[in-house]
């Protein structure tokens, strides 16, 4: 049975929403962002696909959503990163933060999907918006199945769930989380993985990203930061004046961040405009105050060897105590790779996603179809008029137009050739 | 359908249990109490009714239950009294608290149940073990019955809520709240009525006194405290050697609960050892300190009117500013001359009970069962050795052997010979 709403609560978004939330409500509350929804799928086509009433519908149902006072409990009682890491004031606009609205039209065989308005507001819009067009694009795909077909579907995503139980089992040092809202089947199923893996593997899951599925399952609501946080405030920078305005900015979201959240949420995300331009601007003092490293594109080993752990080494700190969180397009593959590669060098912590929570398909073609899941982004593009980019360490994931890219590579003296297609 | 277990979150309790609890466990901590069951509803016999098994069953069920980590979240998260008014150290002991052990036996055609132990957590029996045994003897009524039968019993259900509804539409200044808890036809019934009141009377339903549905409800937590309090602490006392040793363990709570929670959830129970002792003992500074007042036995008019706002008028103090809780066996038919009694007088915000969550049947009897709810009450009898009692303003309403009855009430200077049978 298909619920009639696929987002039924605001918290069905992801944690880290809200301390960023908080971040850009207190320090940029007047900033104008637009952010558009990306599709890195190849010859998947929304627009002929989707219907876009149902698409609206669904979008403008969100839009009557508030947090209940029940969820404002949860929220404030939240205590696993910092106590009362939300204040009041923040508490209270949530009381009252509608979704703003958005731009919704057909583009030829594709659709455009923007939302413009306060950052403080548009930004609770990203994992909505995604989870909504992928449960759409979900029921699309279940929709010329049989009904014993689709019974095969959900068979095959619990027989793929026990397999990557069994597996997790076998190498009990793996510690992972669910990061897969954006791009789950379906907000069914992805709370039934995260209640199975509570009950199955309870010292190997920590917990899930997604904070409505946290408070309904009783596992610690994950989060660190985004890449929006950084390229926003990399374009209010931008015309500066001066030659280190990309560092400046950099500087500032890691002081403000760290005076806000303190030890509990300071994780790097270190590749927005390329890991190499972050690390260079990072001091000892930062590597030995942070917690960790968030890795979200370019080679894992090559990052954890060369970057990661040849830096703490270099500034004589001790990287047994750091962690790192992979999320990058996870697969078990990896994860065990990864759990081989690092051993006890540094702890490890995955954030899995697509590959945790939409994972029922083949990946086989029926028509305009694409059985598997949608490599889908949302991702900021303006800011108060400034045009926004991310490089990422692979240059498939980097977003902007062509002249800011430049602009930005050369800001950042980003010299990475690599291009790997994003498959999650 | 009927589920399996009766009691499925630790959380499923009256809110007053937490506030009380955090109190116990910090000035009482190893205080030992002794509570039990007690029925006043004339000629019901549960041993002749119940299944033991299947209580102690339901009992045993409860006792494996633990706050879970979104549960912690929402109370840490509690804001409606006092920001913060659970200290961390009481959510860590919150979060490995289990049930006690209980002793259940036959006695004859009756049963006997008490939970004898530390009091900080002995305490959070009371309600739940209620609970328990209203929806087991529910269960019995309905055992009998065509299964026609019994969805005539949850039509009535449904039209006397309805025509409840109607009524307080139609005198919009009555407000009021869901106390109903320990008396409920079932849990499901009594989240099914908090989600239809918060539904169609949202500007008159101030929320449930059930933590779990006001939690699941999104509805306010209500409560305050309850005569457990001062009865044990009195006992504590009773060998102080002094005259006013009852006066000095009421001043005891009193001083303590406002240095706890201050204003947030500073409402007088006065009825304990009769109102006139109580207000004897209470200055023009506490008085004036103190939102209000619950009322819990004896009529509701006289204590009013007499005791209440003559009392604030002779002190000075504007009752109009002043809060009044009617929580004595309430009915539509009291709410109503209330609120024209009081007026704007005092503020007045009712805690429904009974006929509020369990008014489904016609108070008929079949054989041994009577078909309408019972008035059962767990009372603490014993506190480190002392007998322990309650005499209130309706001695139908008092609990304890009678000799210490005697010795309380000379202590307390009691003259109120009032007893009216207990409906609910």
């Amino acid at each position: 049975m298909i619920d009639r709403w696929i987002i039924k609560s605001l918290m069905d978004t992801d944690f880290y929403k809200y301390p960023m939330g908080q971040f850009v409500w207190k320090y940029y509350p007047t900033v104008r962002v637009t952010s558009v929804l990306r599709i890195r799928t190849k010859n998947v086509h929304l627009g002929r696909i989707l219907d876009l009433g149902e698409l609206r519908e669904q979008l403008e149902h969100a839009r009557t959503l508030r947090h209940t006072n029940s969820e404002l409990h949860y929220l404030r009682g939240t205590n696993e990163y910092r106590l009362r890491m939300f204040c009041e004031p923040y508490l209270e606009f949530l009381r009252h933060l509608a979704l703003p609205e958005f731009h919704l039209e057909r583009n030829g065989d594709d659709i455009d999907l923007r939302f413009e308005g306060l950052w403080c507001e548009q930004m609770y819009w990203e994992t909505i918006a995604l989870a909504i067009v992928n449960e759409l694009y979900s029921n699309k795909l279940m929709e010329p199945l049989t009904a014993f077909e689709r019974e095969v579907v959900y068979a095959t995503g619990r027989l793929r769930l026990a397999e990557k139980i069994k597996t997790l089992r076998q190498h009990p040092t793996i510690k992972f989380s669910d990061f897969g809202s954006r791009r789950r089947f379906s907000a069914k199923w992805q709370e039934y993985v995260d209640e199975v893996l509570r009950d199955e593997l309870p010292d190997q899951f920590l917990g899930t990203s997604n904070t409505h599925f946290a408070n309904r399952t009783g596992v610690v609501p994950m989060g660190t930061s985004a890449h929006e946080l950084q390229m926003v405030v990399a374009g209010l920078h931008e015309d500066d004046g001066t030659d280190d305005w990309l560092a400046v900015s950099q500087r500032e979201v890691i002081d403000r961040w760290w005076e806000e959240y303190n030890y509990g949420l300071s994780i790097f995300l270190p590749d927005t405009f390329g890991t190499d331009f972050f690390l260079r601007n990072l001091t000892r003092h930062d590597l030995e105050q942070w917690k960790g490293f968030r890795h979200d594109s370019g080679d894992l080993f090559t990052f954890g060897e060369k970057n990661i752990l040849a830096r703490y080494q270099k500034e004589g700190i001790d990287h047994e105590k750091k962690l790192l969180i992979p999320s990058d397009g996870l697969t078990l593959g990896v994860m065990i790779r990864a759990d081989d590669f690092f051993g006890n060098r540094i702890k490890v912590s995955d954030g899995w996603g697509t590959n945790l929570t939409n994972d029922l398909f083949d990946g086989s073609w029926r028509g305009d179809l694409f059985y598997g899941p949608l490599s889908l982004v949302i991702k900021p593009i303006l800011a108060d008029g400034h045009h926004l980019v991310k490089l990422s360490d692979n240059l498939a994931k980097a977003t902007g137009d062509p002249a800011t890219i430049e602009r930005y590579k050369r800001a950042a003296g980003y010299t990475n050739t690599d291009r790997v297609e994003c498959v999650y």
